[in-house]
């Protein structure tokens, strides 16, 4: 054994405040929750605890959609069990492409062998509804219309309603990507009309990551079942996990237990909290900390039309060389803020106010960090 | 909110004595690693964390393969891991079917389009090595030949020298599933010649459920980046995967950081006990109980030529009903055993003694329960 791996335990790992894109900071009571013993993945009290997880999960999406459950992998899972479920190759998949998550999409279906028509706009804007309608006239057959409802990268929000509206006397599916809106800001699946709306559990929802809940409308769960060819990915096919997480507890896979454990915790801070007041609170920490940076010099990456409260994508004053100062900001000050993906890498920092950090005390640490920093 | 879902919390969950085919037991150590405050996973700590988790898996696995790290998902996706990366449509892959999870790899490799050549065995016993090298011989070819080492649904061992042997001097992969054995007998890859070999964190290794640690061998790893065309699965692509956990760190999807703190301790522990003392101790264990229940009047399931010593199928004395007594068994004694799978379902227990729970006192509170309950 090397010296090095001597030297690393779990419990000298010193804590972050986690103010970056995700995972955000997890609270001392979820934490504690994962400690629990381990279930057996048949076992009539975990079975339970499962159902209920689902439930309060409907409730977070707004649906009454029997098939919601969380996918056991993160919430990059989530997207590909959205896609590869109701995709065959040779159908139309139309992707609004506002960012890095969008794009993520377009390769995902690419792979499963679908025809991607990708609706692109440039980053740190949303993809507008006339052009995705426009591309779905030309493709009025196509399987799903895809979007990223906040997209990580960017800070940006696309709208669903609008796309919902139009949508609902088509058959194509539509499929939301809520990632990083989920708990955080309203996503109502029934009433806008989303067939398969997947997200992860370590933004918004303060779980911890590994988990990414996912609802299939009836509709989209009858293209699950009535497909000509079985999905290429097993691990992710709903037509057998059903089977699981419905009466008939057939075994698929061991569910990763302790995760449940914490979602479970984390699903009844939401609810003791209430949905409302967690939007809520999500909306002013947003507020406050882009008025916060903006006043710093900061300057706003993203469309001032389409700002996300729970992500907030900034440039630097003067637009100097962001990395310097994000690693300073985690070794000197403990707090963990993201930096760029793809195009924007090196040029943007994105701070997270989600979940058990939307909170003054986070923009505090974090303004006391920045300022110590710039010399102001 | 329902009058049910108030009563659910994960601190009233009663712990159970998990001694069925996964998860085993978990120590408090690991579950007390686990509820350590959540990272980045770009923080260089998390960073440092999953170069020692990765090398740690290579000792336990017996390699030196680069491509060494556990998959962000269960064995199941281990196993699609596995055959994702390197089959493509028309692709010959040889299985040997020695029980359900034998089955699932036909499966899944049936949905990646491969031309299956299954060889199957009667349930409870092992795939013979001459019926394997023939099929290899009418399908030399072959992109791989699979196995399951030790087969969860039957107790089975089936060995891997032999084959390791035979495979070195042919392109065929040989590819290894050690969800039941790795952590609990020697699983020696680079020794054997196993191009790709996944397992499970939550039996012998005796961590939480939820990751699949898997080790591609060097030209394993070359196939998986000369394909012709990408992976079905962005998901599990290891040529994605291998720039974050290699030098460039470059972000694929968010680690599940909680489940590598558990797997990190777990991996502490295995160290600490050291692998051999480990193998022996699930050996001693295993033939233990294995005389305890014969004794009782339990049947043995499994062939006695390739008896597992982490898993033991037995069939009931006087072959009654299995259901009721393992309902009994959890609700009274609070022991988790598990039942059959597949043609089997009713007729078996499997009695696993994993990890932290392969030990005396599992096996006495293991009788104890069954004494009472049998009235002996």
């Amino acid at each position: 054994m090397s010296v090095s791996s001597l030297e690393i335990t779990v419990g000298s790992l010193i804590p972050r405040l986690l103010l970056g894109p995700g995972p955000s900071p997890v609270s001392p009571r979820v934490l504690q929750a994962t400690a629990r013993p381990t279930l057996g993945h048949l076992d009539p009290q975990f079975l339970a605890l499962l159902d209920d997880v689902n439930e309060r999960l409907r409730g977070v999406f707004g649906t009454r959609n029997q098939l919601t459950f969380p996918i056991s992998g993160t919430g990059s899972a989530g997207m590909e069990a959205a896609l590869v479920n109701v995709l065959e190759p040779g159908d139309t998949a139309i992707i609004g492409v506002q960012g890095f998550f969008g794009e993520r999409m377009t390769k995902m279906a690419t792979r499963m062998g679908a025809k991607v028509v990708a609706v692109e706009v440039e980053w740190g804007k949303a993809v507008e509804v006339d052009r995705l309608i426009e591309a779905h006239k030309k493709h009025p057959a196509a399987r799903l219309l895809g979007v990223v409802h906040a997209e990580t990268s960017t800070g940006a929000c696309r709208s669903l309603e609008d796309l919902g509206a139009y949508l609902r006397d088509h058959d194509t599916l539509f499929v939301v990507d809520a990632v990083t809106s989920l708990g955080g800001m309203p996503v109502e699946v029934d009433q806008i009309g989303i067939d398969i709306c997947y997200s992860g559990t370590q933004k918004c929802i303060g779980a911890l990551p590994g988990l990414a809940p996912i609802t299939f409308s009836p509709r989209a769960s009858k293209r699950a079942h009535t497909r000509k060819i079985p999905s290429t990915s097993w691990y992710l096919d709903v037509s057998l996990i059903e089977n699981y997480i419905g009466a008939e507890r057939r075994y698929h896979h061991t569910a990763p237990i302790n995760l449940f454990y914490a979602l479970h915790e984390a699903l009844r801070e939401l609810d003791e909290e209430g949905l409302q007041a967690r939007y809520e609170r999500h909306a002013r920490v947003g507020t406050r900390v882009k008025e916060e940076l903006y006043s710093r010099g900061f300057i706003p990456f993203t469309d001032p039309s389409c700002r996300l409260a729970q992500l907030t994508a900034v440039e630097l004053p003067g637009r100097r060389d962001e990395a310097p100062l994000r690693a300073q900001l985690l070794e000197l000050h403990g707090i963990e803020v993201g930096g760029g993906l793809g195009p924007v890498k090196g040029k943007i920092w994105r701070v997270g106010l989600m979940g058990h950090g939307a909170h003054d005390e986070s923009i505090d640490r974090l303004l006391a960090g920045v300022d110590q920093l710039l010399g102001s």
